[in-house]
């Protein structure tokens, strides 16, 4: 096992990051920072993960408050934490053993909080049924979809396994495939039409892998991420009457559902789409859906709460879905105590609810003034085009690099946009992700950056990527 | 993939737990209690995991209020808390993203608490250096094991990839191993000489293998789970040797490294041992230690924190173990916290180290007692015999079951000593682990409990395992 030969040729098979050249010299740059190196900046910005509380996003007081209580129920005792602080931390912890955050909890989930979410789901969907036992909570909700692709993917098939999956589309995701020893079967998402998934696409996508692997998911992304799209109704009835007719499994990665912002725009969730176009479709197309305490205004990203909802799911292959996630015991209670939050904030009347509306409101606000800026001010820089943000947590404006500079990108061993962000970090001090990372139309790059951040650092990183980007244009024409 | 043959078979071919009837089962009758139907007991005593807290044990306040802290910074403006808690949680925000944990981590884990890690890693074994690029911090140390097991297990040998496994072994690393679509070869370890590992056991193991798979590791635990064995260093050596001369890697699960009970055992790690046995081993053999947050008088195992240090693996390999740890992004911060709390508690002087002392010291009197008082029941008890538990968190006795009940059993289509737990479950409200799930010698039978409770609850399973056992021997005279 001492050589690199030896090790399982599908994790070998795996894309390495060219990323990680970039976390390491930022980790570097913060470290000369701290140490007093001059630079043209004094501290850096680091917009390249969807994490708002890094970029100075404040975490919200209700939730902030429950969990201090969970963690140590003597503040319950006094009367400086609200009231329905207060109970909810007493229900919560009511269901864990032992009254204890510190016990495990069953494999799905805490039970009280897996039929919260199934509530939830029923809510939002306008009525359409959700059974507790088809949802699993996870740390994270990458990690159930790494989970569920386990059991879907299957070794030993030939061809091998396929799952379409969209370019561009966020790295976790495809390393899961790739590292499962399945093939990724990229459909190209159209980006001159605001990054739209359209249905001619699959169908090419579907007969280019003929021959080369056995398709049996699906993967979508919506909002999308690194795209920002939002789909429509009209569209998602389209694929799933394509992945109904092919025969596939629906996976969707419904993390970014409260996170909409574009005016028109508006999550629906394909659970839903799927239960008004009624049986025999309602009864048959295997579906899993995905969620998240990571995203919108709670962002609690690193306390690892996620979950699938599976629907239609073959009984029999529910029992292996179990026993996948047995092994890894169960989520963290944190993170399953924040879905609970998520899903069930303060209502008017509750004595947290003003201050918990004056904080959701205050993010959402200054989410959208931050995508107007960011777009007036990309859309104004000569070699960048942004499409309209419309869900999600990022930006993913395409940067048109010169000749010259894809040239010295070459030379130095770089990915062109890499190369652009590695220079953007160096002299600029802001740190965002290169567009090759996801996947992207040949000749074409980008860059990703988080839009969930304070105005002031949006205000600063636009200055700051402005005025860079002026020069590197200069340098390179 | 709408039946079970389409899914994938390494999953397919993972053991369904028996475990889960009763698990079921348990959850029906606490349901029932809490209606109000009539039982000879009135609550259940759930001691069939290792989990603390939910068989009483109390949190640890030093911990406690640090984490409360960390999310719920403005606890630190009062004076209600002591100094050092204030400082602990200040200093561990500051490396967090945005302070807050809310932000996700790097996919190694924090910086500084990783730091932390190797900075203990080298005091516990004597100077034996330990580098901060070779820990990982994990979900759990389960986590990490099958992040490892991903890159070291390779689907297309043929013969497929072997890992030698002690039998006994707790079910999760048997279940990740099978679920990679690895070949177990278990070794036995010995009973009779108090669940020794015997290195003739080793050689025979491997022996068997020949022509059926390609064998890459060796995973020991050490404390043992379910044993409750503590190694010693003669044994370790020999083990190393082994390992060492067939060319395997060695997994050291030393989770329990501070539950050690024994008068006359001691916990040495792997690392330390192999430190001392000098080059050219020492610099050669590849390592991977795994320790967690879940075990010691901590008990925190609900925040899911566990961490692994790889010793002389390839540079080249290295790139690989990246790769996998970050397609689940990083572990929960509450997790690494933990970690941090867990190897740098209070010391003398510090305002809090008097509780948590007096908190320690309770514990480590409590689970003395409480392992006392099992083996003297245990063993006064016809047809049960137990060997002595040196570390660990279980209680693993060998119950000798009259042929009737095995007989009853089969017809109920039950293994032995789940047909035993789910009696004790039903008449006695105390949930265990048959053994079973682990492995055993054919033809024994055992059951597992957790030794980690208050003296309560101990005494009063003690107390109605005793008169279920009488009862049922009668019974099946």
């Amino acid at each position: 096992m001492s050589v690199l030969q030896e090790i399982n040729p599908n994790v070998r098979n795996m894309k390495q990051l060219e990323f990680v050249v970039l976390v390491r010299r930022a980790s570097q740059i913060r470290e000369e920072l701290t140490q007093g190196v001059r630079k043209s900046y004094k501290d850096m910005i680091d917009v390249s993960g969807g994490d708002p509380h890094r970029a100075g996003v404040k975490p919200l007081s209700f939730v902030r408050q429950v969990l201090a209580s969970c963690f140590y129920p003597q503040l319950m005792n006094s009367n400086e934490l609200p009231v329905d602080v207060r109970q909810r931390a007493q229900k919560l912890l009511r269901g864990c053993g032992g009254g204890s955050v510190g016990a495990y909890t069953n494999t799905a989930g805490i039970s009280e909080i897996v039929e919260s979410i199934s509530e939830f789901i029923t809510r939002r969907d306008g009525g359409a049924q959700s059974n507790p036992e088809n949802i699993y909570i996870s740390s994270g909700s990458q990690w159930s979809l790494t989970n569920l692709l386990r059991v879907l993917v299957n070794n030993e098939s030939s061809p091998i396994t396929g799952v379409l999956t969209p370019a561009p589309c966020h790295v976790s995701t495809t390393l899961s495939i790739m590292g499962l020893g399945a093939h990724i079967i990229p459909y190209y998402l159209n980006e001159e039409q605001g990054w739209e998934l359209q249905i001619e696409e699959l169908h090419r996508a579907l007969e280019s892998a003929k021959g080369i692997c056995n398709p049996v998911a699906l993967y979508v992304i919506n909002p999308g991420n690194p795209t920002g799209h939002v789909q429509s109704r009209k569209s998602m009835q389209e694929v799933i009457r394509f992945v109904s007719e092919k025969k596939l499994f629906l996976l969707a990665d419904e993390v970014y559902q409260d996170c909409v912002y574009g005016e028109k725009s508006e999550f629906v969730s394909y659970k839903r789409v799927l239960a008004e176009m009624g049986p025999p479709l309602s009864d048959t197309l295997e579906l899993a859906s995905f969620h998240s305490a990571s995203k919108g205004p709670m962002g609690e990203c690193g306390l690892r709460g996620g979950y699938v909802e599976l629907v239609n799911v073959d009984p029999d292959v529910m029992k292996y879905v179990y026993t996948v996630f047995s092994t890894d015991t169960c989520a963290p209670a944190t993170g399953q105590l924040a879905l609970d939050l998520m899903i069930n904030p303060p209502q008017p009347g509750d004595p947290s609810y003003p201050l918990y509306r004056e904080e959701t409101q205050h993010i959402r606000t200054t989410v959208v003034h931050n995508v107007k800026r960011a777009l007036e001010v990309l859309n104004s820089l000569p070699g960048f085009c942004c499409q309209p943000v419309e869900g999600g947590a990022f930006a993913f404006p395409r940067v048109h690099l010169p000749p010259k500079a894809i040239q010295k990108a070459k030379e130095v061993g770089m990915q062109p946009d890499t190369f652009y962000c590695m220079r953007l970090l160096e002299e600029a001090g802001v740190l965002v992700s290169p567009g090759y990372e996801f996947g992207q139309k040949e000749g074409t790059h980008h860059i990703r950056f988080c839009i969930m951040t304070t105005v002031d650092t949006m205000e600063e990183l636009l200055r700051r990527l402005s005025s860079f980007h002026t020069q590197f244009m200069k340098d390179f024409s």
